[in-house]
């Protein structure tokens, strides 16, 4: 099997990452610019770095409650490695925890109007992904802390303005206030940015990853094994026995 | 079921995560500087932090040829979600690949001597954690840009002493060069930085992952389904058809 | 969280699957038949057990060049668990492996017409799912001998005679010969046996399991660690360094 | 990369699977009688193959309550395919979730005495895999089943033998009744079979799969989206706010 790449090579002993020196990255790089230089090519400039840094740090922790963190902890209860934990804390995002970035970024690089976008989702009865959050029913201050950001480091262009169209069509045809969330604000920024919006669930699972490492951790070294429900918590609904 | 956690919790409508509002992380801190809290429980000093950022980037990839990036792009490549293709990814760390960080910082936070450690692998035929490299086999050049940072920042300290010393043994009790790498190196520094070393195949997962995520995309981006070897790569040992 | 579920229950110390005592199933019932009952709710007849035998041969093993055996072997050479290489290796099927047969069955179990089926794929250049493979191009035997069974048993009906259409339908539309593969023909059974669509890539798993388990074991048992691609083996395209 | 096996192999446009051609396995095997011969190389005989099946159907399901299946269940919930959802449950077993097999069966196929085995485990405080359960307090009747049907088909030799010896050494020694459970029950009849100790998850994974495909198909078709834990079931233990 063959493959190709325009990520990094080998020569001299010494490994480029998109053409640049791995031990220089060391020696000078934060963590945010060398994640901005391998998944775009280039090192960010200043306010790129700073706004990047932001919405790394947004999601980078909500609860236990959160599928991929009880999932992980769950996982690392039954006898796994750190390794493998963090992997079923992967599997437990998706298009319902942590996925609508992706949707939402798709939609913002689109070239549908927002009356369209909403209109389109009412007919077939489906949320607009980045609207909306089970627990922040007036305002995601995740969001808005994302926004002001991006206002005062002049990132706050055409996408966020598109969001902000959207959220005023949902509530003018939906009657529903329906606020965006992190995710549309992410989504939003990373298509400032000028990430393709492939990405979305790719810097969702990024910033969470912290998070979900000090759940499973912190199940490891604080409880013993293993974690299943109670009868209690279970209705049998099937052949009466 | 029932969790208790010290991570997070929510206050008046906003998450605090070990004690600090997540809304002025975003405004506030870098993506190094919140993962540190996150994981520690305190804010990094400007020390602790261009420390951890050199930790963090050290590992960030490695070439398609690392069983994390070909397995990732593989579970792409067969029509899987972007959080699918990632955790295939660290799947396919553990033990061998990425996992010596755990092993390494673990004997550098036990007590006993380099000596010890080195005649007590040697006598069982196992490899010492975080010593040779298949491809660096004179010095890891991440390695030397690690320390390098260390020795500035005042991180190289009792550990990374240890990390010598126990070099050393290694070359007098089995007579090959075996220099330290890459593992070790970052072990030594997250004992130096106070960090348990249950934590180590997370820092690697947690470094590594901007790679994964870089060559899953590539290959959504770029390549055509599916992944599979041909028949020339295989022999056949099994009974005679 | 509270669960509902017609699956299983507890009463007077013995579990019941759908209705019946586990204890009698070990006592009186082949693993296929079980299987029938766990995932159906009812006993197999003779003929529906056979049939049902065949179906979960037939995907059982398939080469180590499948991304489903060389991810769980990759997996295993690092140094995971058996459970991890497994999952590992589910995660490697998907919509282009292993994943037609979800699709195929949607397709087979829906009201659109064999003629519309072929015209709606051919005008949005897609595949037909369960159409054509890359290694058998005239014919495959295993549909073949799936489907040989199935005249036998009384289970070549309203779903086969569908499969064969489009096939019909395909060449006719595209001038090529795409032939019904292995996918397609389980999807018609399942079909008949009234199995839904969305239960697809679980029986490919189910089927497929045995060869990954096999893989996975002959690895740690007969090979070293750690798999990795050789340089090469890859082609770098990125900036000059 | 080369890969060398001995499970299968193309000649003649067929599959060859352990020297048998797959074609006339799906004509006249049943599926527990492929996974015979994929795992061990030969067919079963009539009193093999029955034993074979009460082993796979043991494990089947044993609730929601169970990590594997509440596990895939979340995963579907979150909007992930099949494929995903099973690997999870794979995921959520271990050493502590049908792990023990491995375990029992290492032990039983050791050199050490029953005596050996349980004075070892009660000086290092560790549980004898395959003893006690946190149900079934008196007698695991899954075990039982199994026992009875060994007997029954001349499986209950040796590795019974010592399951027996080891149940009896731990009520000696510890003073409490921890029963032998299912999975020692299997550890010792695979033993019998002549399986290799390292294939015990996967005798778990396998016969636990169709149940845990049942509870994320009964997910994704009865279950709204997306499962998350309540804040009540929370209790914070962290920084006061």
């Amino acid at each position: 099997m063959k493959w190709k790449t325009a990520i990094s090579t080998h020569k001299n002993g010494e490994l480029y990452i998109r053409g640049e020196a791995l031990t220089k990255l060391i020696e000078k790089r934060s963590f945010a610019e060398a994640i901005f230089l391998v998944l775009k090519g280039t090192f960010p400039n200043k306010r790129e770095k700073e706004m990047f840094d932001a919405i790394l740090v947004a999601p980078i922790e909500h609860g236990v409650e959160a599928p991929s963190a009880f999932v992980a902890r769950t996982v690392a209860s039954v006898g796994n490695p750190m390794n493998v934990a963090l992997a079923a804390g992967f599997l437990a995002t998706g298009d319902w925890h942590g996925g609508a970035i992706e949707q939402a970024a798709k939609m913002f690089q689109s070239d549908k109007t927002p009356a369209e976008i909403v209109s389109g989702a009412l007919a077939k009865k489906e949320r607009v992904s980045g609207f909306g959050h089970k627990i922040y029913k007036e305002a995601d201050p995740r969001a808005a802390a994302i926004f002001a950001k991006a206002k005062k480091l002049k990132f706050y262009g055409k996408y966020a303005g598109r969001a902000i169209a959207i959220q005023k069509e949902l509530e003018k045809q939906s009657g529903k206030k329906l606020p965006l969330n992190i995710d549309a604000a992410i989504a939003a920024v990373i298509s400032e940015l000028g990430f393709d919006w492939r990405l979305g669930k790719a810097f969702f699972a990024l910033g969470r990853l912290p998070g979900i490492i000090a759940h499973a951790h912190e199940e490891m070294v604080n409880e013993k094994p293993y974690r299943r429900f109670e009868e209690g918590d279970v209705e049998y609904v099937g052949k009466p026995i």
